[in-house]
C-alpha cells in the first residue's frame, strides 16, 4: 500500500455480478502490463451475488499510457465481463466545495485538515446560505459564496448553486453541517458525491433535536453518523459512526459540545475514505476498503 | 473509595427535592457520629429540582448501631427533610435470579464472574422458560428451576415464577437473554431491581431482529443495551450502552457473534453496578455514580 | 451542575489530609451563608491519607461577597482544617498562551473550540519558534511572538518567554506540538499550568520517534497522552489519554495522520478540563472530576 | 466471505519476495480449476518488499481434489513463485489446548465460546500447573491434566506437556493467563501456534505487577495484548490489543477487575483471527486480515 514515497498510481473501482475468474481476468490484465499491484481488497455481497474490488498499482513501468487506461481497460475487460469501473490518478486532487451555514466546527477541522498537507484535495469554494462564516473563507484564501435559500427561493437558489459547482469545476460536495435540505433533482447532480454529518445515530431519535431527545431518554451514548446523500432523507448509504461516552451530568449543553467534536471526527474520516477512493456504494450501503 | 481492605461501610442513597442544606445536614449527621466518608457524590437535576446522593461511610467506630440506622437517620434527618432513601451495607450479599432461555452467553459471563470472587453477590436460582441450560446451572451447584410460558399459561407461570422468588429470597433479577415479555404486574414486585440486556441500542431499529435490520441498513456500529425493566417494553430507565465497530465484510451472523461479546459485556457492567449501590433512578433515567 | 443557565457560580476546590467532618464543615459553612451547590463531588486517597473536594455553587444570594471569600473561607475554614484550597468563578475567562512549533493541527483545534463560543478562555498570545505558523495568528487576530531557541539561547529565550507571559498576565499555557523541552526554572513558574500532548502512550516507546517504533513493534493501537508539564521529561501528571485503533495496513505516514488527529482530541479534552477547574493534582498523579 | 450457508472452502494464505504478477497466476489457477473466489485479500510490505495474501474459494466444483491441492499447487505455483504458503479446509476443527494456572475468567470465555457453536474448534484438554481448576475442566466434560512446573522440574514437566501435546493431537495452544514461561525449546515446537494474553499494553511497565505501575502512575487507560509467544519474553507478534478507561477512583483492585474484563475480550479476539486462519507473521509482526 502506498506510503506516499512512489511515484504515480491508479486507482481501479469495480462491482460486477460476481462470478469466477474475475480476479484473475484483471490481475492478468495488470500483470501483463507490466502493472505492481500496491493493494488489492475485494468483497462479495453472497446474498445479492454482487463483486466489488480495489485495486491500485504502480504506473511506472506500465504499458498502457495513462491517457488510454479508462479505454483500453474499457474495451478489453470491462466491456467482456459487464463492470462498473472508474479509473482515478493518485496525483488527481479532488476539488471540493463545501457547504455551511452557521456553524464552524466542522469547515474549520476540514480547512486545517487541507491545510496540514497530508490531505490530496483542493477547497474549491464554500457555499452558504448565511454570511456568517465568510471571514473564516477569506482567512484560508476560498471563496466564499452566500446563496440565500428559502422554500420560495429553493429551485433558484440551488441552480445558482449548481451553476457555481459546474463553474469551480467540483468532483464532490461536502455538507459541514449545512442546515438545508438538498432537492432530489441537486442530488441527482452528484450521486454518491455529497457527504454529509447527521449529528445523530441512525436509527435516530426522530425529530430536528437529536442531543435534546438523547437527554430525555437518558441514553449513555450519542453518536454521529456520515453518509451519501440520497433523496430519502437521512437514509443514504452510511460511510462512518462513531460514538462518544456521556453521563447523568451532561446537560443538554454538554451533549452539544460533545456532539460536536464527534461530528468533526467522523466527517473527517468519511471524506478521507472518499477522497483516498476506498468507498464503493451498492444498494444504499457502503464497502469502506480499508 | 473502598479497596477492599477496610472493614464494613454503609451506602446511603438519596433523591429528594433539591434545596440548600441537604449535604451539610447529612454529612453533619455522619460527622457527629464519627463516621468517616469513603465516598460522597451528589447530582442536582436542575430542570426538575431534584437533588441526589451516594455517600458511603466506615462503620468501624460510627455510633449509631447498623441495626438502628434506618430508623435514626430516617426520624433525624430523612422525615425532616423529605428525602427519600435507602442504606446498604458492604457485608450484604444480595441474592439474584437470573432468568435464561436458550442462549448461554451471558449466563456463563455472569457465573463465572462471581466465581471469580470479587462479584459479592450469590446467584440464588436460575429460571427458565426453556431446559436447554439446566446443566449449566448443575455445573456450578445451582438450582434451575424450568418455568415453560406460553400465552395461555403466561399468569400462572409468573405466578409460579414469583413464588420461586420469594423462596429463594431474591433481591434483584436479571434477564440474561430471557426471550419472554414480563407482565406489568410481574415488574412492579420488582421496581428497578429486574435489569435486562437488549441487543440493540435504544433508539434501535424496530422489530425482533436488529442484527439483521444493522445489516441491511449497513450501519458501521451496532450496540447493546442495560436497562431496568419497566411496564413498556425497552422503554425502561438505560443503565449502560456500549457499541463494537462492525465493517461491510461482516455478515449477519458475525453481527450476532460481535454482538454477543457485546452483550456480555454491557450487562455486566450494568450488574456491577447495580450490586454497588451506584444507581439511582429517576423520572425514566438513570444517575450512575462511578 | 451548571448548564450555562444560571447566573455567576463559584468553584473551591480541596485537598489536606484526609479526617472526619470536611464535608461536614465545607458544606455547613456554604449552607450557612445560603450557598446553593449546584456540584460536589469528593476523592479519598486510601493509601496517602489525603482528601480531595470540588464543590461548585450558586453565588446569587450567597451571603459571603466574592472579593471576601478568599480571606473569608481562608480564615474561617481553611486555616483551622489545614486545607489547601482555591476558588474559581464562573465569569472569570482564563487566559491561555498557546506555545507552537510549525505543527498546526492543535493550534487550530484550539483556536476554533475557543471560536466557538462554547469554550470561557481567551487566547493572549502565540509563542513559537519557528515563524511558520505567525499567519495563523494573524488570521484569528491573536498577537504572535516568534522567540528563537537554540541551546545557547535557552536562557535567554526562556526568560523572554516568561516577560511576555507576565506582560499579557497569562493563566495557564497549552504546549501544541511545542518542540522544545521547558527548563525546570521556567516550569516552576507555572506548576500544574502547562499542558503539553504527547504523541504517545506513557509509558511510551523511548526515543522522539514513538509512531515509528510503533510500527516497528507491530501494535495494533497507537495513544495519546496530555499531561502537566514538571521539571522531568514527559513525567507529569496524566491529565487524559486514548487511542485509536491501526491495522498492518497503516503505513508510518498513516500513524502520524492518524495520531494527530487523536493528538487534537485529547488534548482539547485536557484543556477543557482544566479551564473548567475539574483537576486536583497531587503526587503526581490527577483527580479529574466529571 | 462465508456466512456459514455455503459447503466446503478452503484458505490458502501465501507470502513470499514481492514481485509482479503473483495475484494474477494464483487467481488465474483458481479461476482455471473452477474455484469461485469468496474472499481474498493482499498486503504489501513495501519497505521488506514482501508480498501476503489470504484467499478464500468455494470448493464445490473445483477441479483439483482436495487431498492434492497440497501438492498441485506446491508443484505448479508455489514451486515456480518461491511461496511459503498453507492450505486450511473450512470443516476442519482444530484442536486446542489451553494452559492456566489459577486464575479462571479467561478459561471460562473460551470454553463458554466453543459451547456457543460459532466457533469451529474443539478443546483437546487443559493443562495447568496448579490443580485449582480442574472441576472447571470436569464441568465442561474435558481432559484435565496437571502439571506441576518448578525451576527444578522444569525440563521434565515441558517434556510431559509436549508429550501430552503429541498424545491429544494438539494444532494450537492458549496460554489463558498461565503463569509460567515457556522455554525456548517449547516455544519451536508450536511456533506462531502458542497464543498468550498479557495483562497490559506492550511497551508496558516493566515488572510482574503491571496494574499496581498503572496506578502508581495514574494513567488513565490500561491495556491488554494477545501476542504469539516467541522465544523473549513479551517480545512476540502482536495479535489484538484493546484498552479501558479508567479513572482517579479506580484502586487498584479495581484496575485488576476491569482489567480482567479486557484480557477475556482481547484473548477472544486474538484466538477468533488465529482460528479463521486470519494470520501471517513475517518479521515478528502480523498481519491480521479482517
Amino acid at each position: 500500500m502506498g506510503n506516499g514515497k512512489e511515484g504515480l498510481s491508479a486507482v481501479l473501482l469495480v462491482h460486477c455480478v460476481d462470478r469466477k475468474g474475475i480476479v484473475a481476468t484483471i490481475t492478468d490484465f495488470l500483470y501483463k502490463n507490466g502493472g505492481n499491484i500496491l493493494y488489492l481488497d475485494q468483497h462479495v455481497d453472497a446474498e445479492r451475488g454482487v463483486f466489488f474490488m480495489r485495486v491500485e498499482w504502480a504506473l511506472d513501468g506500465f504499458a498502457v499510457p495513462r491517457e488510454e487506461l479508462q479505454d483500453t481497460f474499457g474495451e478489453l475487460i470491462a466491456d467482456k465481463l459487464s463492470l462498473d469501473f472508474k479509473i482515478y490518478f493518485s496525483d488527481e486532487r479532488p476539488r471540493v466545495a463545501i457547504f455551511v451555514s452557521k456553524l464552524q466546527h466542522c469547515l474549520y477541522d476540514l480547512l486545517s485538515s487541507v491545510r496540514s498537507g497530508f490531505w490530496p484535495m483542493d477547497i474549491a469554494l464554500i457555499i452558504s446560505n448565511h454570511p456568517d462564516l465568510k471571514g473564516v473563507a477569506e482567512n484560508f484564501g476560498i471563496d466564499f459564496h452566500h446563496v440565500p435559500i428559502t422554500s420560495a427561493t429553493k429551485a433558484e437558489g440551488e441552480a445558482r448553486e449548481l451553476a457555481l459547482l459546474s463553474e469551480y469545476d467540483v468532483d464532490f460536495i461536502v455538507l459541514a453541517r449545512y442546515m438545508q435540505i438538498l432537492s432530489d433533482d441537486f442530488v441527482k447532480h452528484y450521486p454518491n458525491r455529497v457527504i454529509n454529518i447527521h449529528h445523530s445515530f441512525l436509527p435516530a431519535f426522530p425529530g430536528a433535536k437529536p442531543y435534546h431527545s438523547a437527554f430525555e431518554r437518558g441514553v449513555k451514548v450519542i453518536g454521529a453518523t456520515s453518509h451519501y446523500v440520497t433523496a430519502e432523507l437521512d437514509a443514504g448509504p452510511i460511510i462512518e459512526q462513531d460514538i462518544v461516552r456521556i453521563t447523568h451530568r451532561d446537560s443538554v449543553g454538554e451533549l452539544v459540545r460533545k456532539g460536536r467534536e464527534l461530528e468533526k471526527l467522523v466527517l473527517t474520516r468519511a471524506v478521507w475514505n472518499h477522497l483516498k477512493r476506498k468507498i464503493l456504494v451498492y444498494a444504499n450501503r457502503t464497502i469502506v476498503f480499508d
